[in-house]
């Protein structure tokens, strides 16, 4: 019989445990820097044939050509279930329909005379997007990565996904759905060090996003600096804050969606109702007996599932704001009414009905999400990310005079002299 | 005689030769990995004791208590210059006046029946600001970080600083106008492994901003993940697009502006104009023998600096977008035509009056901006950093069921029953 281990304390209690927790869990991959900094190293070196020769090792493959043609494009096309590719398409007009109210248009301030200053919203030129293979090859997930890069106007999108005998259909159709400009067959820390430095056959690119195993997470740090990235992935979570109103069986339900992901996922629900404690953990046990990824579910919320008691509604919130979830749900009545004492989420879902899949797959919010208490600061994936805002500014004559004194009064406190001679300077000499 | 080392040829070649040179200095940055990451490991492990140790060896420091005094502040405010402070002051309403302009209102879409979806724009809780210490202690970039995160909302806002035998009254005055919760005193690495993951006297912070050593950035680097951080700051640079109408005094005097911070800081002119180049060249040499700062000018003009000498208006543009300059100035008459060429700059100055120093001190546009090319994917810092999205979905139990062909149909052909039975039940068993 599972039962998700019962966890009582304040906030900062609880908060204290599972930073721990994410430590251990941060801290086992750590082991994986010097291999992936080997295979970073060895791409910037030898391009092509160094990716060919991981393809080989790591993916049993022999890759020659990495660009995946349009044949075989057009060939998943015909392979690929009507159903799916129409619900991939019902998706897609979903996500483009939420995205595109992130669209950011910039600003100009002309309050002072002779004084306009600006703000532009740019679209970054080249983004890499990694796609997983096997079975955590989500087509779902391409199309969170590339569409909000396509909204933000990004002209060049390259994909990368792992080579293998024969591609899903449904990853190279959503690929294609989406407006991907080109597919590669590479997979691992050899695929970030592709896109992130260029080799013959792979553009390096300004910005690279997308989940992956820890071969990849890893890569993605160590090139971030040199490239742009979201974030760094961690196992799937889902928060469930409910009270007596919640019916145990959808609870339990939603809690084993994101625990079938992967055994490290965390399933966590915080409620003021002992009883729906009970009862969810007795839901759990049944469910579980019917799903075909029952041994993976049952291990998630049996090793990392967490249930704490809170004393009242408020301090229900408080404890979830500590866990920051990537998922949260409310599953209460009048949700609504809760979203202001909501501090740390990365997508909210308010309500008995709105089951977390609903996200995931359908209603267009993106479902590439801060992991592991990041949504403290992090956001979810959105247009945001692959835009990047210049400044400009415009000063005349008569405002650079105006302005004169404090500029040099600070500039020569700092002791950087150059600084106000070039201010100066304008007085000084006519253009 | 200085000369700027001059180069000639495509946007490809420029960019190839300068990524070397970016990848040169990225890998000297790697020799301190370890050393940080033991400085790290230490301050996780033992805390304040850790910190007071690192003190006494780093910075000949002796910390009593890390918190600096409300009368070493007040002290601050009778000490400084009052040109200093109305200078400051100014500074303080433009940047506040810029920066309000970021505010992000969030948005919410309910056009379909029984589904709404939105986005809350919420401010990170707490924040740490480094500020560096010694000559490079700016009160300038305490403003520029503290004042967005301020605007943002964000309520606990911590700065560190490197303990000294006598702080600059400047930059605790710029602070306390800014609005920092508390200042402490502790610097480099430690400082960054403090805040995120707090000691006894230090808060553990959500995201930390704010330049520094190499010590500092590769700190950041590292806990990135565990906090977030603003960005890996490399050497300051300037790009200078300039034609025959250029001034090439004032242009001379904004590129030592910012070669004067640093040996390795980077001066960058691109010119349609050989004779201006020159010009630039002999205008360098001359105001050089005046500058306090001479030795550090000298040699990062002389090592560091470029002239690209492009053949058209175009190609200047073009040139400069591989350049993804830092700052950027165009000494052009009209500049503000060529503001549609621009693909990547952190913050642009427009025309012959607009010297680069005016956004260092007085604009109100940040000065916290992306160094080493990486202004093609990163933004100046704005308030936009201060804040975390988060999506909001509700759906109906008719919206649900109206939508759970598709997602369904998506959660198999994936192989993630328990997402499907998660939607599937909210059919099955009555609410």
């Amino acid at each position: 019989m599972v039962k998700m281990k019962r966890l009582t304390g304040s906030a900062k209690e609880i908060s204290e445990i599972l930073d721990a927790e994410y430590a251990a869990y941060s801290k086992s991959q750590d082991n994986f820097d010097g291999i992936v900094a080997d295979i970073i190293a060895d791409v910037r070196e030898n391009g092509d044939a160094a990716l060919r020769a991981y393809s080989e090792k790591f993916d049993k493959q022999t890759v020659t050509d990495f660009e995946v043609s349009r044949e075989t494009i057009d060939q998943a096309f015909a392979e690929i279930d009507a159903d799916v590719l129409e619900a991939l398409k019902n998706a897609k007009a979903n996500i483009e329909s939420y995205h595109k109210h992130q669209i950011e248009p910039g600003f100009v301030d002309a309050q002072t005379t002779g004084v306009v200053r600006g703000q532009l919203v740019l679209p970054i030129a080249k983004v890499g997007v990694y796609v997983p293979g096997g079975t955590a090859a989500y087509p779902s997930s391409v199309l969170m990565n590339v569409l909000p890069a396509k909204i933000a106007g990004v002209s060049e999108i390259y994909m990368v996904t792992p080579p293998q005998t024969k591609f899903n259909p449904a990853i190279l159709v959503a690929a294609q759905l989406a407006g991907v400009t080109k597919i590669y067959q590479v997979g691992g820390a050899q695929a970030i060090a592709a896109l992130a430095y260029g080799t013959q056959s792979i553009p390096k690119v300004d910005k690279i996003t997308g989940p992956g195993n820890v071969f990849v997470a890893t890569a993605k740090k160590q090139v971030f600096g040199q490239v742009g990235i979201d974030m760094i992935a961690g196992p799937s979570e889902i928060g469930v804050i409910a009270d007596d109103s919640a019916n145990a069986a959808y609870v339990a339900a939603d809690l084993l969606s994101q625990a079938e992901h992967d055994k490290l996922a965390r399933a966590i629900l915080v409620t003021n109702s002992k009883s729906l404690a009970d009862a969810v953990d007795i839901e759990l046990e049944k469910q579980l007996q019917t799903l075909p990824r029952e041994e993976i579910a049952r291990s998630s919320v049996s090793v990392n599932g967490r249930t704490i008691i809170a004393n009242s509604v408020d301090e229900m919130f408080e404890l979830m704001n500590e866990v920051a979830p990537e998922h949260l749900e409310v599953a209460m009545d009048n949700a609504i009414e809760y979203l202001p004492k909501i501090k740390n989420a990365g997508s909210i879902f308010l309500g008995h009905f709105t089951s977390e899949p609903i996200g995931d797959y359908y209603a267009g919010t993106n479902h590439v999400l801060p992991t592991s208490g990041t949504s403290r600061f992090y956001s979810a994936l959105g247009v945001y990310d692959f835009v990047k805002r210049s400044q400009f500014t415009y000063y005349s004559k008569d405002a650079v005079a105006k302005a004169t004194k404090d500029i040099t009064t600070l500039a020569y406190s700092e002791g950087l002299q150059a600084h106000a001679r070039a201010i100066e300077i304008r007085g000084e000499i006519e253009k």
